[in-house]
Formats: C-alpha cells, sequence, structure tokens
C-alpha cells in the first residue's frame, strides 16, 4: 500500500484482504458504514461479506449508514438477506424492494437524529464499523473520502473498525473534511458555526490504530447515480424560486446574497439550485447535506463562495469533473459529519433557505416524502426534516402530476405526512407558487389550488374543498370518507381521474 | 401610580385609562400581546376595546399573542367579531367557537416560530404591542409579570407600545425574568445557555419611554385555568413514565438525575410531573414552556433545583399559593422569552425529555395534538413540536380511550397530523408503555397496540395490521379504505365502534 495512503507504520501488520476482513463480521452484529447518497460507501468488505453467505454461513446483521449507499453494500446484502434492520435512509432498488416486501425491518430516521441515537446507544452496542477512506494519518486517524455521514460517531462507538482506502478516491480529497463531535448532554455546548464555511474541527476522524482491526486496498469506484437533465418543470419551478428570492429581497425580508441555500436530493434539486447560474444573485453560500454537479456549475461561475455538506454526491460525469478539478472545489467546500451538516441548532442559526422535494401535497400544506399511496416507501424523509423546520423560509417542490397525469400530487389529504403544515412556507410545482406564511388552513387551501395544482385536477380540488367546507368544523375541514379516495382510486384503478361515465 | 410600579418620571404623562390607551388601536391593525397559556396577558385595553365595538365602531385586528389568553383578551375580542385573524394558540371557548365556525383565520404555529415570523416580516407590520408589567424602569424598560411569550419581539418591532401595569401582580416576579434576544441571520450567534438554569440577559424587556404611547393602571386577575386533580390514568402513566427513567438510568442511557424535563400543558402534563414528587430522583431540572403547580411541589420536595420556562400557569390554589411563596419559587425559576424557551438549539444542546400529551396515536406513531376528528380545532400545537424533534428522548403520552370509550385514542391513522413517526419514540398511556426506538413501523405497530391501547379496541387495531399487511406494500401498510372510518364512524354515529348485529 502506498505510503501516503497508510502513513502509519504500526498498521501495516493490519493490511488484510477484504475476505479477511469480512470474517471480523458475525452474525447478528450491528454494523455502522461511511457513505451518503452513494458517495464514500464501503465495497470490497460488503461483497467479500456477501460472497461468504452465497457459500452457505448464515449471517444477518443490522445495517447503520449515513444515508443511501450503493449496489455493492445495500444491493448485494440485501440480495443475499444478510440485512434484517435498516437505518435510516436508501435509494437502492433491491433494497427498496425487501423493505416494500416486508422483508428488512426499516425504520426511516431523521438523518441528523442517527449520530445521537449511536452516542446515546439507542441502537444498542455497535460491533463494527467499515469506513471508506483516502488515507489513514501517522496516529492511525481516518481521512474520510466523498462524504462523512456518520463515520465519525460509528468509529467512536464501535468495537472494531475496518477501513477501505480506496484508491479510486482521489487524495486532494485531503483537507475538505471538518470533523467536529458533539458531546453528549448534559455536557453538550455551543456549536460555534457562524458562517457557513467556518471549519471548527479537524481533517479527519479520531480513532487511533489499536481500535483498527483491519485495513483493506480497493480501487472499486462510487456507483454514483445519474442526474436528469434540466427539463421544462424543474425549470419552471427554479424560476419562480428565483422570482420568489427576488421579491423578498426587495420587501427587505432577505439579504442581496440570500442566506445559506439547502438544497435536497436528486435531479429536481440539482436543476433548481442550476437556476441560480444565471440569476442576478452573487456571493451565495449554501449549507447543505449533498453536493450536486450544480454546485460545481454555481462555484464555476463564480456565484456561490462557499458550500458545506456532508457528501459530494455527483453524477458520472460529475464525479470526472470532480476528480479533475478537485484542488478547486475543496477550496470551496466543506464536509462535515451529518450530526452538524444537518443539525438544527446551524440551520436555524444560519437561517438556511430550505428546498426539499415532496412526492405530495395536500391542500392544507402537509407534505408526503416518504410513501407513495400512503404505504410504499420510496427513499426516506433524509434530512428534510432536520432543515426544514429550522429553516429561515421552508420550500417545498413537487412537480403537478405523475405518472403522466394519473396522480396529482395535489391531494386533498396527504397518504402518509412526514411534514405538517406547521412546517411548510411555500409550495411550488411548475405552474406557480403559492406563499402560505400567514395564512389559515382555507385559504392555504385555495393558494396551493389555485398556483400549484395542474388544471386538470383543480375543479375537482375546488370542489372538495367546498363541499369540506359545508361541514360543521370549518377550521381544516375533511371529508373523512372522501379523503384518501383519490389514493385509493388510484390503486385500484390506476388513475386519480375519475372514471368517466360513458354516454351513447 | 406608585413609584415602584412606574420608576421613569418622564413616562409619568403617558398614564391613560384604558379607554384612552385603547385608542391607539385602529381598523386593520395587527397587535401584538403578552399572555401564554392563560397569564400575565393584558386585560384592561382589551376590554375597552371591545367596548367601542359594542358602542357602534367597527374594528378589526390580527391578533398575535405568545400562546393562549384569557377571556378579558381572546374571549371578549372573539365575542365582539374583533378578531378577524389569529396566531397561534388559543384555549379560549369563544375563540375556538369562531375558529371551528371558520369565522377567524386561524393559523397554529410552533410557538417557537412566532417571535422570528415578527422579527423577519412574516406577518407584516406590528402596529401596536400591549404588554402587561409588573412595572416600567427609570429607563422605560418593561418588567413583565408572570409570563413572557412573545413580548420582546413584540416591543421590538411595534410602532406603538401600550403597557398595562397590573397592580395584582407581585412585584416579588422582578429578577425572575431572563430576556435574551436572537438577531437576524446572518448575524445569529450561538445561545449561550448550556443549563437550564443559565442567566444570559436582561431582567427586562428593552423598550425606551419614546416608544411607549400609553401606561394604563390594572387589578384585573389572570383568569387561570383549573388544572384537573390527579386522576387514576394520570398516575398510572406517570408510573409507566418513572419506570421508564429508572431503566434507562440502570441502562447507563441516562444520568441519575435525568435531563431537563420538557412537560406540556394542561392536567396529564402537570400529574405526570407531580408523580415525581415521591420517585428516587433527585436534583432534577426542567427546561420547558409552562411551570404549573406540580412545579412548587417538586421545588417544595426538594426534588427540582431549577425551572426555566417562559411563563407560570398555576391554577387559582396554584396562583394563591405562587404569590404567597414568590420569594422562595423566584429562586428556582426563570422565566425567558418564547423564542429561547421552545428554542431548538438549547432544547437539543440540553438535551430534553420531552413529555407531550396526544389527542390519537395511530399504530404508526404519529400523533395527533390538534384537531379532533381531522378537522376541529382544539387548541393547537403549542410547543410540542418545539421539544419533540430536539428531545434526548420524545415521549407522548395519552389516555387509551375518550368519550367514555366510544373513542380509541390508539387508532389505525391519524385523522390530523402534527408529530411524524419520526419525532416519537416512547407512546405511554394508563395500560402501558411503548418503547418504539429502533423499531420498524409495523413493529411499533404492534408495540403500540399491545402496550398503549384499551381491550376493547385491540382486536380491532390487530384485525387492522393483519389486513393492511396482506396489501402488497408492507412497509407501513394501510387500507386506505379504511384507514380513517373509526372517525367517520364516530361522526356519524358516536362511537368508533362498530355497530352490533343484533340476534335474535
Amino acid at each position: 500500500m502506498e505510503k501516503e495512503r497508510l502513513r502509519c507504520p504500526a498498521l501495516e501488520a493490519k493490511i488484510a484482504t477484504a475476505e479477511e476482513a469480512a470474517l471480523f463480521i458475525k452474525d447478528g452484529d450491528t454494523v455502522a458504514t461511511s457513505g451518503f447518497t452513494p458517495s464514500g460507501y464501503p465495497k470490497a468488505v460488503p461483497l467479500a461479506l456477501a460472497e461468504r453467505v452465497k457459500n452457505g454461513e448464515k449471517i444477518e446483521i443490522t445495517l447503520i449508514t449515513g444515508a443511501s449507499v450503493g449496489s455493492e453494500l445495500d444491493g448485494i446484502l440485501a440480495e443475499t438477506g444478510i440485512v434484517k434492520r435498516r437505518f435510516p435512509y436508501q435509494t437502492n432498488n433491491s433494497m427498496r424492494k425487501a423493505i416494500n416486501k416486508g422483508d428488512i425491518q426499516y425504520a426511516d430516521m431523521h438523518l441528523s437524529h442517527v449520530p445521537q441515537f449511536i452516542d446515546y446507544g439507542f441502537f444498542g452496542k455497535i460491533d463494527v464499523a467499515i469506513i471508506e477512506a483516502i488515507a489513514i494519518t501517522e496516529e492511525g486517524h481516518i481521512i474520510p473520502s466523498t462524504s462523512v455521514g456518520v463515520s465519525p460517531q460509528a468509529v467512536a462507538n464501535a468495537e472494531k473498525v475496518i477501513v477501505e482506502i480506496n484508491t479510486s478516491q482521489s487524495l486532494a480529497l485531503e483537507g475538505v473534511h471538518d470533523i467536529y463531535m458533539t458531546k453528549k448532554p448534559p455536557f453538550r455546548e455551543p456549536i460555534p458555526i457562524v458562517h457557513s464555511g467556518d471549519r471548527i474541527g479537524t481533517p479527519y476522524i479520531v480513532c487511533g490504530s489499536d481500535k483498527i482491526v483491519a485495513i483493506v486496498e480497493t480501487d472499486i469506484t462510487d456507483k454514483v447515480r445519474p442526474l436528469g437533465a434540466v427539463d421544462e418543470d424543474s425549470k419552471k419551478i427554479s424560476e419562480h424560486i428565483i422570482k420568489f428570492f427576488e421579491a423578498e429581497v426587495e420587501a427587505g425580508r432577505l439579504p442581496e446574497n440570500l442566506l445559506p441555500l439547502q438544497s435536497g436530493v436528486g435531479s429536481v434539486a440539482n436543476a433548481v439550485l442550476a437556476g441560480l447560474v444565471d440569476s442576478k444573485f452573487e456571493d451565495l453560500t449554501c449549507y447543505t447535506e449533498v453536493i450536486q454537479d450544480s454546485m460545481f456549475d454555481l462555484i464555476d461561475a463564480g456565484k456561490v463562495t462557499v458550500a458545506s455538506g456532508t457528501s459530494f454526491t455527483p453524477s458520472e460525469e460529475g464525479l470526472v469533473r470532480l476528480n479533475e478539478n478537485m484542488e478547486k472545489y475543496v477550496k470551496h467546500c466543506v464536509l462535515r459529519p451529518m450530526e452538524i451538516s444537518n443539525h438544527p441548532e446551524v440551520a436555524r442559526r444560519l437561517g438556511v433557505l430550505a428546498l426539499n422535494t415532496a412526492i405530495e401535497i395536500d391542500i392544507y400544506g402537509h407534505v408526503n416524502s416518504t410513501n407513495i399511496m400512503g404505504s410504499r416507501m420510496m427513499n426516506g424523509l433524509g434530512g428534510s426534516g432536520d432543515f426544514t423546520r429550522n429553516a429561515y423560509i421552508s420550500i417545498f417542490t413537487t412537480v403537478s402530476t405523475a405518472k403522466n397525469g394519473d396522480i396529482s400530487s395535489i391531494v386533498p389529504k396527504v397518504s402518509h405526512c412526514d411534514h405538517t403544515e406547521h412546517d411548510v412556507q411555500v409550495v411550488v410545482s411548475e405552474i406557480g407558487l403559492a406563499d402560505l406564511r400567514g395564512l389559515s388552513p382555507r385559504e392555504r387551501a385555495r393558494a396551493i389550488i389555485e398556483n400549484c395544482a395542474h388544471p386538470d385536477y383543480r375543479p375537482m380540488l375546488l370542489d372538495y374543498l367546498e363541499r369540506a367546507e359545508q361541514t360543521p368544523f370549518k377550521h381544516e375541514p375533511h371529508l373523512l370518507d372522501e379523503a384518501l379516495s383519490w389514493h385509493a382510486r388510484f390503486l385500484a384503478t390506476g388513475t386519480m381521474k375519475p372514471k368517466v361515465e360513458k354516454q351513447a
């Protein structure tokens, strides 16, 4: 192994094959790993673990990660039946299938809760941590790769630590990380971040050579996810938001360079940020979870001075671009533990402008981020709740319809609630923007229906609202027999649109 | 007026009758007042305002308070049609009726959001602040009475300030308040509280004599609300919680003197705290919203060293007791602005043990705190969301049935969602306690049904769950046609119990 990658000579004795390292994992273990939105997750050791099961061994584990991880971890371990319990977020197809089949016990959590759940012992003992790294320092500390996630707490609490040194990950990442750990109550202190770019910790995860049981070298690349091209709908959503920001600046409610932007994961979130490249805004900052491709555009355009997150989450093209220009991007970026990137304290202090995507939003402003038709887990909540409730302004975006128009993303009542009416201040679709601040539920309903709902569903939504308003209790009126009937109709007929009576 | 009450001679010219002071309020104004859980709210001026309308004037206002206020403010202004828009919480019968009739546009908000909504200008201009005080200082600063609530932001942002000096409120309250204001982003700094009792501000609300337009003397007492006697159900809930805390201490997950307790408003919350008097716990601290009667018991028993809140919320007997022993209780208590008492940053740092009451809880752990049968506004969310999501452990309590058993408080799906599954870690009823940490939705369902549901409803709940588990998507399975049918049945028949077929 290169001396630059393993700088602690005493640890050379711990160099192992993936197969040898995987032997440290026992049936019944709780395993916590690096990885966040398929970035910087361990690959060689989980693949080797799966081989043992393919060869007939029985191994069942609880798997805790930062957020989503790739096929070499979530995919293969779900397919081989190794994962029995999974926290707190996933996007892998095999994992999702197993969860929706009921084979894997999955708890979808606020990402900022996960590190403290580990620290508090609420998950029980952490047997093994597997951490992808670019290098190990002279003192046996770990320099993570493209994400930090829950790794610092995994390392601090695990009995055994396995490190995957991934040579496909650039050594130029060194210095981008800022690792700060909180103490447990009653000894916690203020987190001293007052600007998005403040560095308050160490550039490595404190570990020490004693705790490391195996070091595996690998060059398997992150299976990053493609980002959709910026489509017409995303572009319109982005334009509505930029217009809204301009009006808020005009009204004196936002500074000219706005406040730190937080933007969710995925194509729409990426497209919304991309829209800022051509806006008049300058000197923007970001305090968010993931640094996606459009952030590189914003940095290149000189629009963003600093972006704080817990992972680089580029597309395949973005990954090439990141690696080719690492020294430049590292200067403008900070990768923090997800406890800090998503911390309510910091989000509220900085006053983030929170931009998150919804699966569906109801007329009163409740948001479903996770379960399609109430029960079908998509990915998970992620950090949306961490930011939303602590935002300066909390904005949710959704394209007004899905499935070629057969699903309205604006519904009478969400089939699953992840964000309540109390946490949603602005709703945006490609149709328009509804500013809900200061509105009562029924006023919100009209604002959302008129500004955000698709014209095909607008009359149906208004009809629902008007009939609900005839019931005795008019604060947030509902027709309980009908409130979820749009979803039931979709499940039964494949469309939320009512059956049209055929006339002779 | 006594010199001790009005210490700024320049302000003597501003002494006015309630009728004169009320003339500063114009039709269309936004009025922000003191008051929190009918404590420390203005009374004389609103009564005089109502008189003007009774005499034929047209006055319509937006009313913002800290939390609930008494009949002399919410009651009379709702009855006379003066309040058109109301933020963020209420418990008054006339106000509640008008909201549920749809006559008043009410937005139920996280209490910690209200102060920053005022500071950010999201409510528009604040025309008038009316603040109940025990005294005005030499510099024209305001010493509040039994609550702080949103008063500091109301004063800072209002164009005109009216002060009600209430001589029924003890001057011995002086020194109990700790007024700290946050700056607006991007200039916010850490709030330097690391222990519940830390004092970080001033004992008065900064105002200055220029801003005060009128000073009214009154002796109308707070219309405090009675607290129910500690009943059997509350006692059992309290016992389950204490047993849980003991086990957590035993497991090393909580310190011996626990962590700061946060407890909601009302009889059950009061009873739960009361149970601690006979527990083995010592040196307890509280970081909460309201200081109710049982807190005095805990202080008297030497169990609680310090209680931080934003108001004294005693019963009638409690109020007498508070006034008779003010000097003692003031030593153990701190009253803060509700921005600070409810601040996510501080709640999470201290690691509060959050105890809040639910109207209903569903099998997967979602909580309805506000709307009975989905639409009938009870009071509001209050600070439950501020504490819950930032708690060390978030606990919700509910008595397993209501309306003589015709309502099950455990339901297949909540009819309104205020707290999501991601925010609820422990559910307690008089039947027992369900620890949901680390459980998947279906595991949570069995834990809640078995431990918390009333035996009359347990088989129905299990039946729902088991049939839902037959659907294709089993992460958090629901029968959408049936999910809200229990509520619909109650509305139609007066009971959630199914009609029993009469047999011959």
